[in-house]
């Protein structure tokens, strides 16, 4: 099964909502990863996306390329925490949601090697949702890598 | 019926998601409002509570008591929309998912007073996930009210 599938699946399998979102990984390329969600069952009362939808795919989004890269490295055992976000909405989405969320081969690396020497270790992430090439939403994470 | 059945019912019909968490508002007392949902329907792979889930009834309980509050003031036909938040998850939630926001006489005055002069005015609320009675998430919206 291809890396999308899997992490989709997975995705379903352990968090609930994420299932009720139909949120799916649609492209990964090993660097950029983009999760989208159909508007039907993420919308709100005026009828374009719920701002809590939104932040969903987005901290997923962080979290679940990071979880990717960090089983690519072998940490299959680690745990990956949200610890902190912040989310600035731009713009109103009106269709499906779409959000990107690419890893600079630099923070990978230290990452790592702070893995190599250290229990934990922090790393921050940003992610876009983009309405048609527009961003609409900007959020940034700090997650935690830890055993 | 009820300030907390008609607001549940409200947030069901119109925010799928809600119901998909079976979100519920339990209490109101006109300066405080509080919501709940359980572990089951907003579990994450580690067995506690989806942090995205954590971010979503506290940016609703916000939103949800703004909403009191200016349908109150006889301001029915306002739009309220989430412009910028900041999420901190200081422990993991392991029960029942329960978030409170309260909102002052001054705060209020303040932006009835606002829209009275003005189309659209701005409000900050912080919002507060227990664990037993311990903070475990600390949320701070920006909500923007306008026609």
């Amino acid at each position: 099964m291809s890396a999308t599938g899997d992490l989709t699946r997975f995705l379903h399998d352990n968090i609930p909502l994420s299932a009720a979102m139909q949120l799916q990984a649609s492209a990964y390329d090993g660097e950029r990863l983009e999760l989208t969600a159909p508007l039907a069952a993420n919308v709100n009362d005026k009828g374009t996306a719920f701002g809590g939808s939104l932040y969903n795919i987005s901290v997923l989004s962080g979290w679940s390329l990071l979880r990717l890269k960090l089983n690519e490295a072998g940490l299959n055992q680690k745990n990956i925490v949200i610890h902190e976000a912040n989310t600035r909405y731009l713009a109103p989405v009106t269709g499906e949601l779409r959000a990107a969320c690419s890893i600079t081969t630099d923070a990978l690396t230290e990452i790592l090697h702070t893995l190599q020497k250290k229990s934990r270790a922090r790393i921050t992430l940003t992610v876009t949702i983009y309405q048609q090439d527009k961003a609409a939403v900007e959020f940034t994470g700090q997650y935690v890598v830890l055993d």
